[in-house]
């Protein structure tokens, strides 16, 4: 059913992406706008910037070429940074199909607007957001890419759509679960970066696995309630978009917005932070973008509150953690949502 | 307004909960049955096999009497592992009278009962259960007795209760919740220990991070079903007791559980891990606990059920673990609970 897929761009998840599809015997236009990268896929079949060390399929080839990359296509991915996707999709539109499937695995909200992905992409491609697909959960790229168990969700507007995707990737170590809750699933996916950069921010601090996990379980209760005032069901949360991606980027190595903010614990100032990751943090755009949402929807985000003090007031990462464990007594579901605890006990 | 508190017994977590009232200025009177242990807390002011390295507070004096341990206490805190809470109740009955106020913090069910434990307390003290409060949450023994910042809940049917416990524990680097979900909160303190073992299981196959986020994720679905059906708040598993505990105990080298599941994973036969750990593994009594409890309200527990198959009917874990990557195609919701869904989008 499907025998060719673009992915835009040749990111470190795209790549990853693009190895499943290959893996399945699809062929694959990598689309980069970077010429050097473009030779070392198609020649050496590496990407050593984004997945050192690893061998990629002979069946992804790289272009420059958006038409080449998109013709003939029954799948486009799009993967580009949040701060990128407009214009990519702006280009894509000149090639496009409405029989193209379209799903994207972006992290974050567009800058100025706050607006989602999804809404980005359709509004530049002139369809129904329906038609998009959001691919998310926890997945880091390095271990896709050495065939780790993965599971993701793929959720859309239209069902039929997120059984498209659903098809188009799924394989024995990689596990995709469809989700009606579009909503959620994008905005879980980008807002569980704030918390992934608090929580490597109290362990830059060394404050333990403890004040670790407290920071993650009131992340959680913090990311939910702004998603249910923006439509999204709180269970999404509490899914694999949820938790399960907040766990793995606040637990791991690899995870780019954990390590920045774990720099940031450690006292070093953002703009040296920024350039010793050499790649996008997702967690810092969104931290601004929360910060905004919260004083919009009248919605408490005490972590994100307190990471925009430290990220753009310069508040050490101390005071901010710090101020997060509290003096006032509460009951447990002030925390998490009164309004939800009454829904269950009234 | 408490002078005095007695903890029941002197094993790592009794004792890193003796140190948190020690350093508020309580008296407080440790009881164990092990005279050696005893004489090592009064003379050294150390707990060496549970805590080892670590100084104690001259305010925590140990006793083999429990008679001297109870006598003149506002609080008792008993921390005996769950094979041991009918005795230890039976024997404070004698000293114990009503005035005083009960914390548990022992994470398991009654093994032949699968009583909860307030449910054992209070029926061996005569009591109300709504006398007993439940102690839980994200908290390695070894950084709350180094002062490390950590948060818990209480929880108790008499909401006085709860508030006594949280006056009696709560201090600047130890924050304690209340919540009215006794039930909720003692069945996710146990039944997270399966998940953690499940997650050690998969980190000694070197199933990689993406794996163990699904197996967390999937899991606090599952312990959240079965809670449910037994009468708990379903918001409680995602907070301190339920998602905070479980990501502390499934990703930090300090858990028995994760250490225990990490030894099967590695192809260790259970005697051979049991034996290594030298401490009670509460997560494999819980197993068999939760596998009766699963057939008994008729809710599917998968990974329940694989790891009982591996610790009580010799399966490899990794024919366990492959078997919860699963087969079929599902959506997330199904994962995660069809009803609990409905109940949102009706």
């Amino acid at each position: 059913m499907f025998s060719k897929a673009a992915v835009l761009v040749a990111g470190s998840w795209g790549t990853a992406l693009a190895s499943v599809l290959a893996d399945k015997g699809i062929q694959v236009s990598l689309w980069t706008r970077n010429e050097k990268q473009m030779d070392e896929i198609n020649r050496e079949h590496k990407n050593e910037r984004f997945l050192p060390g690893i061998s990629l399929s002979a069946n992804i080839q790289a272009t420059t070429d958006m038409k080449e990359a998109v013709s003939g296509a029954q799948a486009v991915i799009m993967v580009a940074p949040s701060s990128a996707v407009r214009e990519v999709s702006r280009q894509l539109k000149q090639y496009w199909t409405k029989d193209m499937l379209v799903v994207h695995a972006t992290k974050g909200f567009e800058t100025e607007s706050l607006k989602r992905i999804s809404t980005v992409i359709s509004e530049e491609l002139g369809c129904q957001e329906g038609h998009i697909v959001v691919l998310s959960g926890p997945s880091h790229a390095e271990e896709v890419v050495k065939r780790c168990p993965t599971t993701v969700v793929v959720a859309s507007l239209e069902e039929e759509q997120a059984k498209r995707a659903q098809d188009l990737f799924m394989n024995n170590f990689f596990r995709v679960y469809t989700n009606r809750d579009l909503v959620g699933v994008e905005l879980a996916g980008a807002l569980k970066n704030i918390i992934a950069l608090g929580a490597g921010m109290s362990d830059g601090l060394g404050f333990g696995d403890n004040a670790k996990a407290a920071l993650l379980t009131r992340g959680l209760a913090e990311i939910t309630r702004i998603g249910v005032e923006m439509g999204a069901n709180p269970l999404t949360f509490s899914g694999l978009a949820g938790i399960g991606d907040l766990v793995v980027t606040a637990t791991s190595q690899h995870s780019r917005n954990w390590r920045a903010g774990s720099l940031l614990g450690q006292g070093k100032p953002l703009p040296e932070v920024l350039e010793s990751m050499g790649m996008v943090v997702e967690g810092i755009r969104t931290t601004k973008a929360a910060h905004t949402m919260s004083e919009k929807y009248g919605v408490q985000m005490p972590i994100a509150t307190q990471l925009y003090h430290v990220l753009f007031e310069d508040m050490p990462a101390k005071t901010a953690v710090e101020a997060l464990m509290g003096r006032d007594r509460k009951t447990e579901m002030e925390v998490m949502s009164q309004e939800t605890w009454e829904q269950w006990h009234t």
